[in-house]
């Protein structure tokens, strides 16, 4: 990507938590000046002033602007805990976003901690039940996107239907998908398998399948189809959707290791392995949830990109431009009108849910 | 592993369902042919007896029993319907096992309806709530149980308290480990995280874990840890369990797939992957499931050992050759003391999750 053309109207403001993430603020300041620099965006960095100052002044990046917060939310807070800090990093930031001087969010904090402190601060959308944890999972040619992969860990039917309309405005705006395909993540290929939550919410896609507004619902996802991209949203709720996501994470890891000591055992591996090196490196980073600007909670009046606890520069200048392109894809928006045609389904759903409990 | 010393007490019989699974039943036989040839198994195997004693006659084996049956479960058909069918292959086998006549059951057969079939028909052993499949990941040095692999979609924390029991007891007989780690699958390294059931159960087990029986357990497993190694074994519902074993295969197979792309990119490339064609076969088989002999289903008065569908003779043998050590090892007996022991604690459990629902 490049810098955008002058002229045109300004790009929006993205708060970037300066102080979340295992390598805060080194890396988060290096991301963003990265992100200035390289895709054009414009942030604010939020936290400790002096650090971030100095930080800034050894990239010479002294022009891109900073907010003071005291507090960082550590990496091991709890959710309630860190949403009573109105000091926080992340809160402030938050603020900013609610008086209008931002437009998004970005921090690599303690997810649970992000999810908390800016669902009560931004708030969810007038109609939407829960936001989302919204993940990209590296199928070709398009990413699959997860939802929830962890906000929600006890869903009901509802939710999940709503997930499907938020991943649906989600596959759209980052990636450009007009009718997106939609799964439900369950175990077998038959309608009616799954637990009680998963058929249940089967039978309500289903049947508001139809719309408005309109959803492609494809049926049942199991787990070794996740990568096979047969679907372009998978929806579950946050305790599935978060172990797969993990497991995801861990079997790449798992196998990329394998693979590296397969290469290397024996005279004549090693002769491969060293030609090898550069493919599998590129494979490793392809794969690697830094490079898809991390997990995208869905749902709230405002965006927010949550990257990798363990993001370095690249990770946060990846979220950077993420939270930027869904600004002015106005994912809101397009949330909005999707639940709000879906209102009165999403009032007959949440009858139907109550009566056949 | 080589045919047994003559002379020592003869081995138990192992009833095999030569017409489950998508290769029955040509694979099927020639599996038993080789787990009898190879590895010293004595079976019976089960099915129409017109096709099994032509295929054992193309293998010179018509030594081999055959019982007939005339039905066949389709792999399609759903639990309820297959273990109505008592003229089924599994449930002829089932039969034979109820007589005395076998001592385990191999099948490739829908799971569901293998499930099924045999929890009816061997049922369940005193004491235990619900039979678990049992599955081992290709962790190193010794493979990662992981139970309820699907048997259960909808479990309640008794059940997966219960089901720590039964893979401690399986890790023991299976893998030889005296004080099997146990560990729960839930989101979060934090105690306490998880959805109602997972936090219900960590509770419980944390509470029974001084026994006796005995329990050590390492508290939360997260899906980035299935494949570490930090634990014998994995406790989670029927529902995570499926959606993570298959998330696990699929994963393997989307970065093998890969990485075989990766090393056959440009000239230098295809050069490496010449030398590597063997090292990753290798590794591919040793992370297929195919290897590890299959699912086992546990809690029920006999050995039930169910293959993978796509299971070719090699993987029908190794279902085999579990099956006879299983019984050997006396799991059922192992499965009943620790039921037995802990049962006082069992009913105690079982009032505090009802009183606190």
């Amino acid at each position: 990507m490049s810098t955008p053309p002058r002229g045109g109207p300004r790009p929006p403001v993205v708060a970037v938590d300066a102080m979340g993430g295992d390598n805060a603020p080194g890396e988060v300041v290096k991301g963003a000046v990265r992100a200035v620099r390289e895709h054009g965006v414009r942030l604010v960095l939020v936290g400790r002033r002096a650090e971030i100052t100095e930080l800034l002044r050894a990239e010479g990046a002294t022009d891109i602007p900073v907010v003071n917060a005291d507090e960082v939310l550590a990496m091991h807070e709890g959710a309630l805990a860190s949403w009573r800090r109105p000091r926080s990093s992340v809160a402030v930031a938050c603020k900013l976003i609610r008086n209008g001087d931002a437009a998004a969010l970005v921090s690599a904090g303690t997810t649970g901690g992000v999810v908390a402190t800016s669902t009560v601060r931004l708030r969810t959308q007038p109609g939407v039940l829960r936001p989302a944890l919204t993940v990209a999972l590296p199928t070709r040619p398009n990413p699959t996107i997860l939802l929830d992969a962890g906000a929600n860990a006890d869903a009901k039917p509802e939710m999940l239907v709503q997930f499907a309309h938020l991943g649906a405005a989600y596959a759209h705006t980052a990636h450009g998908i007009s009718e997106p395909r939609v799964g439900i993540l369950t175990i077998g290929a038959e309608p009616g398998k799954g637990n009680r939550l998963a058929r249940r919410t089967t039978e309500m896609l289903a049947a508001i399948a139809e719309g408005p507004p309109k959803l492609n619902f494809r049926g049942n996802i199991e787990g070794h189809d996740l990568l096979a991209g047969h679907v372009d949203v998978v929806v579950t709720d946050g305790f599935t959707g978060n172990v797969a996501l993990k497991t995801v994470e861990g079997t790449v890891r798992f196998v990329l290791d394998e693979v590296r000591g397969a290469l290397s055992s024996g005279p004549m591996a090693k002769a491969g392995a060293f030609l090898q090196r550069r493919s599998l490196r590129e494979l490793g980073e392809r794969v690697d949830s830094e490079t898809y600007g991390g997990a995208v909670l869905l749902g709230l009046n405002n965006t927010v990109v949550i990257a990798h606890g363990s993001s370095r520069a690249q990770g946060v200048a990846g979220a950077c431009v993420l939270a930027e392109r869904l600004v002015e894809g106005r994912i809101a928006d397009q949330v909005r009108r999707r639940v709000t045609a879906g209102g009165r389904a999403t009032g007959w759903l949440h009858r139907l849910s109550q009566s056949e409990e």
